[in-house]
């Protein structure tokens, strides 16, 4: 079918690219010229026959917002949008409402995949209304990867926030294997580090992609002496946490992770100059300074 | 090769099995008399040809322990002992003393694979001497999985140390998919739950075995309302956290998970009961009796 | 000097005492006529001279709202609105500004001191304008305990953000108690458990408030038999955790306190189920149902 | 009454001087020669009329071990062995065991009070049998501070269980008091942080010894920037985790800020390169370097 995407970038370009291979029609409109299809938002939708299908790939919040409010002005009733980027789920709500004033549909999906999804399709998590996810299953066939990979979780929202708790897990698997990987090093025990992982790859209840992946980077920096303890967050993990607090689910594995990536970011602990402080003060500790 | 099997249970039995469908004579004792093929451990020992191989599959703790002492005095110089069980590393560093003695080898293998390792093979984290452990090459040969699956981690006690970090990352792992899993049951945005959990098992990040299970367990059980919230721990998740402590590597994921186990098997929280009185005191807030 | 109260309730109604036994003019106005002094909350303000003082105390959330709501509808420019509940600090920033647009000022106070603030005092964090606060010295000096427990934390807001890291470490402080108690009623290697708090009292690091009433609750229950271990939270602790993401501060401690009143309050753990089902589906092990 | 004292360092010293103002004769001995009062252990147990008490406050570990295994072959039956060190519970039980051998009688003292107990009192935790209490009681009296301070705790071992579990509360403490501090620092809407602490010292939940200690601190460097993130740890912190994960006891708040202290640590988090490898690995994340 034919469909608009905005947003070229690393995940929107390489979507478009799978549409196409699969034999739809994508037309696409970047902020940057030299990607983009159309010279405008406008240019994009004029190019759409009605009823249109947009496809926003752009980041979360502010620019999604502003696109979102952009195409409202631009679509017609009947047109459907959907939001494939990492916006928060009480965002879709708002977005969805606001479109359906105007009589446009509107789906939000949470996407998985990464760099692999060109080749191997991607996880995609649907929330909207049966009809609109209906109308756009061609689309969400093509996207996904062989076999299975697509859920229709439930109403607007519902898709991104399947996606938000796909990240929270993530986030503790990953933390998982780093904490066994820093005791096995601190340890020294077992000699043959790389090897051990590499060996989990089979008959273990710890075989995964993570797994397969972290066993990928251990070929190429084997105690990966080049790399930094630091490591970023996305909206998605503290969206998690937050929505634990909101309905009082205790999520230690899921938080300790992301307080874990919050640490790696401080070059010095605020919080233990307090208790250096207090060692000092007490006992008498010696204290750095 | 002729192998000795010490320890005929779910373990012990199903690994007999492969061994023999792989080509082995295997020679089986269990203090069960219905499922050995000998009275006694003596008779196992005789009935072996020098230099002997038997691997011991018995209960952690005292259990091994005997069956070591056991061996030691019934083999004689040049034979081998191999320990499959769920043994602590440094029991493993003591039996190998103990049988080094006597001139009786000793190799620690982690085992892992569970019910399914008898038709998929059994991933082998082994501790021992280089020459040991190519002595055993064949038996390791025919239990590991197609592919891979086995490791020569280190010196004795490498195999179980490998066996219990690998066990502490299964702990996060199976903590994070149940944190997700809660919180997308209580905040009722996503309405399909059973399906989000299906489709991630293509093309997201998280995918893996244990997620593979978590969905037949939910095909069977959709809400899990069969199964009561109450996990058991093995000495492993234990060990983990006693080693990470010793050597001042900080688990907070893996502790996390192995301390919501403890909390699950409490009828009521001894803890919170302190949270409770302190809060009736300060506030005059009321308190559940 | 007088000074209006809305919510007489347990912390209101001793609040008024407390001013008019330091000599304040209070005229107290509750939904429950059997303990107001005015029939409506015209009547309250009608009955003050201009510039008119109003300290709400009430319940955080709707009932605040709609009283400062009707508070800027009643009263006239110069007059100053106090909210003395447990507001959140960013509702404190609207309620301010809402104000504002009829020239009526607006003091956020953090309260602290449960029903012992009758007989010892209050302590007040205080966020708000030079003047304003200025304005109400009298009332704070008359509501504080002895010697201190007054601070003029910063802005509109600043008083309950204290307030709100206060009742925080309050969580981790009382979770760190309730920790030990625990641990040493299951080791049994003590004998004395409530001498050995009672002991902690004089000349240990650990010396406070919350021990002293600790010692006093295991004085009528020694061993909390009559207690059950489960706790509310009140809407600090959440604020904490959710103002810990926003700004990337990691806070084991008081996270990990509030899950525990999260999880004390789960009849049964859904999380929980989650690990029994795998451990079923991967080990053939038995789950309680 | 007279009393051997061995190990005449901060604590020991302090100790030693306590007990003299107190009324009490004090031989100290210590490998220092500058601060002994006599030139050997032999020379100290000489020195002593029988039935000698000795009171040991050397390092934990191998130091004690030394001292108790000479002090065995020195005294005589009748005489009084005290620990007041920061020994593990399970060396005392075999101190005891070791000199019981011998017809000597064995105390273990847990002590707090750090630098101010020489002029406060020291809390003291004892663990022994009823005659031997009884027969220190003189010199608990003389250490302990005014009013209380004491107890007797249970048999031998009991003494340092009970001021393990001391430290373990005082580490949650610590880390509930800085996690605090560093949400005040980071979210800048508090604009007087050293302010609030101080107010928070009269009328609060959170008043206690360890508040006034950080006010001191404050009051010395307001914003801490004269010191390093970075805490030790004492023997007390681990065991208290080892001994709840032998005990099945969940012990988040303090086994966190144990784990804080340990990250501290490290200038640069092994898990996290794990973490920023698979970020690398999935989604082609950027890494540092």
């Amino acid at each position: 079918m034919q469909i608009g995407m905005v947003g070229l970038g690393k995940m929107g370009g390489n979507m478009a690219e799978r549409l196409r291979r699969g034999g739809h029609e994508v037309v696409g409109y970047d902020r940057n010229p030299e990607v983009s299809d159309v010279p405008s938002l406008k240019d994009l939708v004029d190019s759409l026959a009605a009823p249109r299908t947009v496809w926003v790939m752009v980041p979360a919040g502010p620019p999604t917002h502003a696109t979102i409010e952009q195409l409202g002005e631009l679509l017609s009733e009947g047109d459907l949008v959907i939001d494939g980027g990492n916006s928060h789920y009480v965002d879709d709500q708002k977005h969805g409402a606001q479109l359906a004033e105007k009589g446009i549909g509107f789906v939000d999906v949470g996407v998985s995949g990464g760099v692999w999804g060109l080749e191997n399709g991607y996880a995609l998590m649907a929330g909207g209304s049966e009809g609109d996810i209906r109308r756009l299953w061609p689309v969400f066939e093509t996207l996904k990867p062989e076999g299975d990979g697509f859920v229709h979780a439930g109403d607007v929202g519902a898709g991104h926030f399947a996606k938000m708790v796909h990240n929270g897990i993530e986030y503790g698997m990953m933390q998982a294997f780093a904490e066994g990987w820093e005791l096995l090093e601190a340890a020294d025990v077992v000699k043959d580090v790389p090897g051990t992982f590499a060996s989990w790859r089979h008959g273990t209840v710890i075989r995964s992609w993570l797994l397969d992946l972290f066993v990928r980077a251990l070929n190429e920096d084997p105690d990966l002496s080049d790399l930094q303890g630091y490591a970023q967050d996305s909206g998605e993990g503290r969206w998690t946490v937050q929505a634990a607090v909101e309905h009082a689910v205790p999520l230690p594995v899921i938080t300790s992770a992301l307080y874990a990536r919050f640490a790696s970011r401080q070059p010095d602990s605020p919080a233990m100059k307090v208790v250096a402080a207090l060692r000092n003060q007490f006992g008498g500790h010696a204290v750095a300074s």
